[in-house]
C-alpha cells in the first residue's frame, strides 16, 4: 500500500511535536483547574441537526456528515460550545451554580487546507453556565489571557466588547432581528460599505446611522471612551450593556489583566452571543491571527432548560502552537533521564533489574539489548536526549557500583547499583537541565 | 431542539467521571514515558483503504465511513496499529531504532451497543519499532503490565503464548496459507470442532492433528511444559519459536513480571500476528474481560518499508475503568484546594485579589460573588469538595487575616493575607485529603 498517505488536511505529530503539544496544553488544562474549571468530554460526532439547527444548512458545507444504519446524519463536530449545552441541558441541570468546565480536544471542519487551518484541528476551551453576569464573564476573560501568557507567548492582544451597544442601536432604529443579524455579521467582517448601504436603505434618520459610524470609529484604548456615553445617550439598553461592561473592567482589574483594548465594535461571526464578547490575537500570525474568542450567550433554551446566563471562549490550540514556534519559544519538554549500556551478555540481567528499578522509582528510562557498540549506544542516547547514561560492565558487577556519565557537562561518577535511583533524583535537581 | 441526545452508543463525561478517566490516564503514561516511550497522534479519519487492504471489506461493516468532496472514502480509525506503522513508514523511518512509542486516543466501531461495548472507546497502546525479536517483546508485556498493575487493577491475568507453534505445526501438515488463517480464527474463537472437522477434511495424518489437540491442551503454568518439546520434536520452526519464548521470560524475570501463564493455544484474531502474542483479562468482567491483547507483527513491508520487527499492544481503557469502578478502587482525583467567600460587596475587590494571588501560585481556587448566604456558599463549596475554604468579611480586611477553614476537620484557622498562599501549601501536605 505504497500510495496510502494521511488525508489531505490532517496531521501526523511525531513524538518530539507530540511532546510540546502535551506540554503547552498541560500548562493550558493546570490555569483551568487552577481556576476551578473542570475537564468535561462529548462525543467526536454528533446527530447533524445539533449545528444546523441553529446554524443553518449553509455549516453543513463546512462538516464532515455521514449516515448511521438507521439512516440518521451524523457530524464530526464543528466546535465544542453546542455539544456542551446539549450536555448541560441534558444531564447536568442538577449540578450546583455556577458550572464552570473546560474541554481540550479535536474539532473538524471540511474547509480548502490552507495554512494556519486544518481539517482536524484543536480546541481549548471553557464555559461558565449559570454564572453571575459580570463576574463570570471577567473570570473567563481572564482564564484566556492566562491561559495564553502561561504558554509562554508575550506578543497577544485582547479586545474587550458587548455586542448589547450596537444591538441596542440597531433594534433603536427600528432594523428588524434578520437584519441586525446580517448588520452584526459585516461588522464582523468588516465590510462596513456593505453595512451602511444596506442601513441607508431602511433607516430614515441619517443622524441614527451616525451613531453607528461614530461607535466603530471609537478610539481604541482600554478605558471605555468619555464620547461613548454621548453617542448612546437615551438608548436604554447600550447604556445597561456600558454599565455592565464597567463592571466586568473592575473585575478585571482584581483579576490581575491590565492588558486589554476596549472595542465596542466586535460583533463576532455567531448569532448566539448576548452580551460581553472578546477577541485575543496575535498580530504577527497575519491572516490566521486570531487565537482566541469568545464571550456571553443563552444556548439552554434551545434544549428546552430554563434560560441560564453562559459565557466562555475557544483557543485555537494550533495557531498556539504556530505563534509559539515562529517565536522559537523554549517549550521544557521533559526528556529521557537514564540510558543503560551493558557491555556485555553476562550483565545483561543486572542491567535490565537495574532499569526496572529506577522505572518503578519513577525515573524514565531505556535500555537496548541488542549488542551494539558503544558508540552506536552513545549515538541512540543523544538521539533520546538522555541526560545521563549508565554503564554496566563485568567491573561494574564486581564492585556494585555503576559508571554514571551526565551528557551535558560530561561529568563521570561511580555510584553503587541501590543508591542509583536516589542519585538520579538529586542531580536531576542540581545538574543543568539538557535543552 | 429537546429531542437532540448524544448519538447511539457514545458517551459524555462529566467533571467527576473525567477527573477519573485523566487520573488513571496520567497513571498509564507516566508509566510509559519511565519505560522510554514516547507519544504519537495520527488523525482521527484515514484513507478506508488503509483498514480494508489488508483486513478485508468484512471490516467495513464495522467501520465509520464516509465520503470526501473529491469521492474518496475515509474512515473513523478502528484501530492505531496500521496508522502508527503507516506514519512510521512514511515519515519515521531514518529516526534511530528501535522506534518506542504509544497512543491515548479514541477509536471508533460500529457495532451494537451493548454492555462493556461502545461505538467510540479509548485506547491506550504501545509499539516498538525495529526492536530486538525477544528483548522488545519482553518490554512491551512488562509496560501492558505494569500501566494495569499501576492503575490500581489487582485481579487481573496475564497469558503469553507464541504463534510460530501452532502455526510450524500446521505448515508441518501442509494446511495451505488460506486455511492456516481459518484455523487460526477459529482457535481464536475457541471453536475447536469446527477447527478439528476441517483439519480431518484436508490432512491425512491423523497423528499429525493429534499435535495440535496436544498443544491446545497443554497444561497453564507460569512455565513451559516439558512435555511441548516432546510434541513439537522435528519440527524445527515451532522449536525455535520456543526458544524465543524461554529468552522473553528469562527477561521477564529481570523486568520484575512474574505472574502469568504461558498459553501456546493464543491465536489472536488478526492476521498480522508473527510470533509473540498475549492477552490480559480481568476474569470478574465478564464477556468484556479481555483488557489487553498484543504481540509481534510484521506490517512495515505493507507499506513499501524494509521487513522490521514490530510488537505492541492495546489495552481497552474504558474495561479498565469498568473494573476499577466495579472494585471499587480509590482513585485520588485532586479535588478544588480553597473557596473564597466574600461576606459582602465591600471586601470582593480584596477577595478577588486574593483569589487571584492563589491560583498565580498554582493553588486551585474558586470564589462566587454573587449575593449568597453563607449556607449556600458552604454548600457550593462541598459540591466542589473543596479542601479549604477562606472566608473575607470587614473585620478580615482591617487585620488583614483571613479565616480560614479545614472542610474535612472542621479546624479554623487565622492566617495573615500574604501567606495564605504558603499556609495552603503547608497544610496539604500534612493535612488528611479529602476523599
Amino acid at each position: 500500500m505504497p500510495s496510502i498517505q494521511r488525508p489531505r488536511g490532517t496531521r501526523d505529530f511525531g513524538p518530539e511535536e507530540m511532546g510540546r503539544r502535551r506540554y503547552i496544553e498541560g500548562v493550558m488544562r493546570k490555569t483551568a483547574e487552577t481556576f476551578g474549571f473542570r475537564e468535561i468530554m462529548t462525543p467526536t460526532f454528533e446527530h447533524s441537526e445539533l449545528y444546523t439547527e441553529r446554524s443553518g444548512e449553509a455549516i453543513r458545507n463546512e462538516m464532515y456528515t455521514f449516515k448511521d444504519k438507521s439512516d440518521r446524519e451524523l457530524a464530526l463536530r464543528p466546535e465544542l460550545t453546542m455539544p456542551a449545552i446539549r450536555f448541560y441541558a441534558n444531564e447536568l441541570t442538577h449540578m450546583s451554580k455556577p458550572i464552570k468546565i473546560y474541554y481540550s480536544t479535536n474539532c473538524f471542519r471540511y474547509e480548502r487546507p490552507q495554512s494556519g487551518r486544518f481539517r482536524e484541528f484543536w480546541q481549548f476551551g471553557a464555559e461558565t453556565i449559570g454564572g453571575g453576569e459580570y463576574e463570570a464573564d471577567a473570570e473567563i476573560i481572564a482564564l484566556a489571557v492566562e491561559c495564553i501568557r502561561n504558554s509562554g507567548l508575550k506578543d497577544f492582544k485582547t479586545r474587550i466588547g458587548h455586542l448589547g451597544v450596537l444591538r441596542a442601536l440597531l433594534k433603536d432604529m427600528d432594523v428588524d432581528k434578520e437584519n441586525q443579524s446580517k448588520c452584526m455579521q459585516l461588522i464582523d467582517k468588516g465590510e462596513l460599505n456593505e453595512l451602511y448601504n444596506i442601513l441607508g436603505s431602511i433607516v430614515q434618520s441619517e443622524e441614527k446611522i451616525e451613531k453607528i459610524k461614530a461607535i466603530l470609529d471609537l478610539e481604541k484604548s482600554n478605558t471605555i471612551p468619555s464620547k461613548t456615553r454621548d453617542i448612546i445617550a437615551g438608548c436604554e439598553e447600550a447604556i445597561k450593556a456600558i454599565e455592565i461592561l464597567e463592571r466586568i473592567l473592575t473585575n478585571l482589574k482584581a483579576l490581575g489583566v491590565k492588558e486589554y483594548t476596549i472595542d465596542l465594535g466586535i460583533a463576532r461571526g455567531l448569532d448566539y452571543y448576548t452580551g460581553m464578547v472578546f477577541e485575543i490575537d496575535v498580530p504577527f500570525l497575519g491572516a490566521e491571527k486570531q487565537v482566541c474568542g469568545g464571550g456571553a450567550y443563552e444556548l439552554a433554551t434551545l434544549f428546552d432548560a430554563k434560560p441560564t446566563n453562559s459565557t466562555g471562549f475557544a483557543i485555537g490550540f494550533d495557531r498556539v502552537m504556530m505563534a509559539l514556534e515562529k517565536k522559537k519559544t523554549r517549550i521544557p519538554v521533559p526528556t529521557l533521564v537514564a540510558y543503560v549500556i551493558p557491555m556485555n551478555e553476562n550483565v545483561k540481567d543486572e542491567a535490565l533489574r537495574i532499569t526496572t528499578n529506577l522505572r518503578r522509582n519513577g525515573i524514565s528510562c531505556d535500555i537496548i539489548l541488542m549488542d551494539r557498540s558503544i558508540s552506536k549506544h552513545m549515538k541512540h542516547a543523544n538521539s533520546l536526549k538522555a541526560k545521563y547514561t549508565i554503564i554496566i560492565g563485568e567491573d561494574e558487577i564486581k564492585t556494585r557500583e555503576a559508571s554514571i556519565k551526565n551528557m551535558e557537562s560530561g561529568e563521570q561518577k561511580k555510584v553503587v547499583f541501590d543508591n542509583i535511583a536516589k542519585h538520579l533524583k538529586e542531580s536531576e535537581n542540581t545538574d543543568i537541565p539538557r535543552e
